[in-house]
């Protein structure tokens, strides 16, 4: 199942990941691994591919801060993006939505003038959403909703919003009219955001400004109140691993673990937790990350995204992180680096990818 | 814009209608008329196109019995067929539902397995359910929400609902497991239908059943306590002359009529009241009414209908009855009827015998 690489690493603090010690096989068992993976939409999704494919026994928590309510339908696109991807009902060309997805909701919302118009809502999604949204009006958590909806696509992973509880990422910005700005972060429950800012949600700024509108800071409106969903605790108390996908890390992945009782269960257990980098060569492997970085101040470098998560020994999250080759100088304090492509071009180069991880989770148990 | 019929009648109690007296030219003064009328929703809608034909300024009082909220999303039927249709926007050859309209929302929750899958749901009408539905959350009344989606479709009539308030018609129909109907009839607030019947919503009787299950009566939930939605009780009060549609009298005009307010303003009110027979010749015009009135122990003729309606006079709504000249020998006790061809083959063929019916409210008056 491995292509592992030469025994011999580059120099620099980052070496190829190890490979399988001969006598000790360590990959018969990943089909034995309880694997738990935290992860964003797009990427996270490809991503997931790599776990499911090591035949593991995998649970995926997903990002639910780019949730959003849009004409009366709850949408959640990392749900969405994973679920489709692993289902197979994915857009591969365009990357989200539904494959074969036609548009007449939409353009018949935008003749009736009904906003927001920016956000891609196809047909097919939109029976997603209202199927979503009925089963949340009677009651249903989050996570029945998205095990109700998973028992058609049959993704191969158990799939876990991060927390059934409303955690929205909302965007603070320069408000180029401040008297706005003040009304509108009333409404948005950022009572910091007045003075010349305003804050947006998440999709507005990505999707509306395509990330144009500079963004002073992310605040995670609701994560201080929030749980971890059902499942999310007892998949961490009994992973094998954690591994952290490639996702956006200010936007995707940080969202997650805005949930104190999330992050203080991944930092507590036992499990190690392997981070795998967003970063290649000094740019995101695919979307906005480095805008996103960059309003947090954090280099838009593999070190840097590294160096934000931090060491599970020194107060952050990770035990080792894993870099592609072309950043094999990459350090980060009192974490392990190891380096392998991580290019993610396909499934059976993800699965690759994913295995290395899974062997630096090996060396620094 | 009349085609004016000869003066002769045919024998029997109906007559063609007067044709305008010399001199007097009331025709010229449609155009100056309030005309409210009655209707359901295909009929209605094909009906309302010939009272707008006129000129006059019309308001159309629709059914609200039919609506449903299927999916999370709220639908009127009526209300849409009547706007679609004045507004260009239906498809005239399948006779409900938009023009050009597409199935894939429909198709994606089947897929889902999310009920019911026999509701026609197309993907244009969709938008308009979301509109409606978000409006409706938000705290607008129909009539208000109405209003609002007629901004695009300029229907060229004021539409009004017949209430904002619920006002559902449900249809008591033999159960084969009476356990299950005891428990359904208690969830659809109609107490009295238990004992081996149970009561559903018209439209699974109409749509997914075809209306092939014999109906033991209609139950219109709601209407003790329905008012007349805003509007309503004004347009009736300024009214020149009230219609009442050739729409199905069983489940389109006589839940308008339960909403007890707004019969009441009907029947005290001083414009002639004028009724077209939507049964021509022992035979419905369209749709599915023989099944209705079987149901009601009506005879499925212009004379039954008329009679269910019954005379002003004598505790009913009507002052004239228009039935087709194929059934000129009519007589309704106390109602004045003429006849004239109450096919509605085009919208000026319907016009004209809009026209019959004004000429009759000047007659009774």
């Amino acid at each position: 199942m491995l292509d592992a690489p030469g025994a011999a690493g580059p120099g620099g603090n980052a070496g190829y990941c190890r490979p399988p010690t001969p006598g000790r096989a360590p990959w018969e068992k990943i089909s034995r691994m309880r694997i738990v993976a935290l992860a964003g939409g797009i990427g996270g999704a490809r991503f997931l591919q790599g776990v499911r494919a090591t035949g593991a026994e995998v649970t995926a928590i997903v990002n639910v801060g780019d949730d959003v309510t849009l004409h009366g339908l709850r949408i959640c696109p990392d749900l969405d993006s994973v679920m489709y991807t692993l289902g197979g009902g994915a857009d591969a060309e365009r990357g989200w939505g539904r494959a074969g997805e036609s548009w007449a909701v939409k353009e018949e919302l935008a003749a009736y003038g009904a906003e927001p118009t920016w956000f891609g809502l196809g047909d097919k999604d939109v029976a997603t959403h209202l199927v979503r949204t009925r089963m949340l009006d009677a009651g249903y958590p989050l996570s029945a909703v998205t095990e109700a909806l998973c028992a058609r696509w049959q993704p191969g992973v158990r799939m876990l919003p991060a927390t059934d509880d409303r955690l929205e990422t909302h965007v603070v910005v320069a408000d180029p009219d401040p008297a706005t700005g003040a009304e509108e972060s009333g409404h948005d429950g950022d009572p910091e955001a007045g003075g010349g800012s305003r804050a947006i949600h998440f999709q507005e700024w990505w999707i509306r400004y395509r990330a144009a509108l500079p963004a002073q800071r992310f605040v995670f409106v609701g994560a201080d109140v929030a749980k971890p969903a059902p499942g999310v605790l007892d998949a961490l108390a009994a992973a094998d691993v954690v591994l952290v996908a490639p996702s956006n890390p200010v936007v995707s992945i940080a969202p997650i673990l805005a949930v104190a009782g999330l992050r203080d269960a991944l930092v507590a257990g036992t499990a190690p937790v392997i981070g795998f980098s967003p970063i290649i060569g000094g740019s995101p492997v695919r979307g906005m990350a480095d805008k996103c970085l960059a309003a947090v101040n954090v280099p838009v470098t593999a070190a840097g995204v590294g160096g934000l998560y931090g060491a599970r020994s020194t107060g952050g999250i990770l035990d080792g992180w894993l870099v592609d080759a072309s950043d094999a100088d990459t350090a980060v304090d009192g974490v392990t680096v190891r380096s392998c492509p991580l290019w993610m071009t396909d499934e059976r180069a993800t699965q690759t990818m994913v295995e290395q991880g899974l062997a630096l989770a090996e060396e620094v148990r």
